[in-house]
């Protein structure tokens, strides 16, 4: 019995993110029905993480056994072929038996990414949210150094998460620019259940004016959701590294 | 009566080009449809240039004649509102009565896009070429050096175009990688029917081992089409500045 682990990007628009649902499709199910066209057998798949409806990613990782002793290559060539456009896998190699996605996983990294011109960009619609409103990504960038270290970040998850233990350790956020674009990107050793939207959100929120300049270690240590920002949308989040 | 230049983006993926077709839907018409919705007239639109169906721009330009004092900056966010998602217009400037989007332009440039990896990408089908073998971008840069010049382009250029002088200068042609992707910029003072997506063709089929290395300037000389690559998809295709 061999442990593969894949690697994959897909674009999450049309899934109800990452775990399998009864309403709709799902990226896990699907690849699923993609690893039973190749090997003949349906096999259980395990993710690195849940991902919500309409989140990207341009890495996840997941792992199956089987007996098969086809080669790598040829289970991403093969696997390629039956999965839809909006899924590709890039990656996969044998794992030893005890290797978890999850909880081998000693970090990873979400982007999120904020189109910032007046005007739409067509390649980037569902891709990237459009702010309108210019951003400083300077000062949003020294904002964001408060999310850095081990906090409880009780206050910036969604209700519905079932995690008793919500602190986490914030590795790196960083702010950068790239033409029109401004990316946040943050490394953890795990996050909750909508963390990095609505930190996305929260530095939006300041940059509107809607929420006070360097409020980000009160509205931590305050642990409440209402003083956090509002939630961004999905269409902008990106698994972008996980870390093994 | 003032002239307007708009500057606008668009995914050519759900159009038949930008010249309105009587067999579905083209960039022209869209914005024409938009403009009438925004003035209540419906006006002419002269386009900088056609482009084949599936062909995207980053920089399109075209005009119109209206007797309309509305601002410019309240022109693009009315169109904006009234354009459907893969059109985005973000400039608008009055221009003297004699100006012309396709006959002021002193060149432009076209950018072919490459994704040069043995897997797919999720993000870019529909939006770059899917090429899976290693290119070396150095070397096809050697190639396409020959393409700078004024030259008699005929054999690249498909039949079916109606100009008689078949003469054109290219000033510049580069081959760049970013990552996985390998990006062709050409910029010239005209371009004939299906030119960049030739050019594109005949590199990747030099690099394949199809056409013989260091033969662009004896296809050229030769006027003939068949002694040319393929011609590239449409969609891997950007009309990306133009310059007047």
């Amino acid at each position: 019995m061999r442990k593969l682990l894949l690697t994959l990007r897909f674009d999450g628009g049309a899934y109800h993110g990452w775990q399998v649902q009864q309403n709709g499709a799902s990226v896990q199910e699907t690849l699923q029905n993609a690893i039973e066209g190749v090997f003949g057998t349906r096999y259980g798949v395990t993710g690195c993480s849940r991902t919500d409806a309409g989140v990207h990613a341009n890495m996840y990782c997941c792992c199956f056994c089987t007996e098969s002793e086809i080669s790598c290559e040829k289970v991403i060539a093969a696997l390629n072929a039956w999965l839809p456009d909006d899924i590709g896998v890039y990656g996969c190699r044998e794992v030893p038996k005890e290797f978890h996605p999850r909880y081998s996983c000693v970090s990873k990294e979400y982007v999120y990414r904020v189109w910032n011109s007046p005007y739409r960009n067509p390649f980037l619609v569902g891709r990237s949210l459009h702010y309108k409103y210019p951003l400083d990504e300077k000062a949003l960038a020294r904002e964001a150094a408060a999310f850095v270290g081990t906090h409880d970040f009780k206050g910036f998850s969604s209700s519905g998460g079932s995690v008793a233990d919500t602190v986490r350790t914030v590795k790196c956020f960083e702010v950068a620019r790239y033409g029109d674009e401004v990316v946040f990107s943050v490394e953890a050793d795990g996050f909750l259940y909508n963390m990095v939207r609505i930190m996305a959100g929260t530095l939006l929120d300041i940059s509107a004016g809607k929420i006070e300049k360097e409020s980000i270690p009160e509205i931590i240590g305050s642990r409440d959701r209402s003083l956090a920002g509002a939630t961004a949308p999905p269409y902008g989040l990106y698994l972008n590294r996980v870390f093994y």
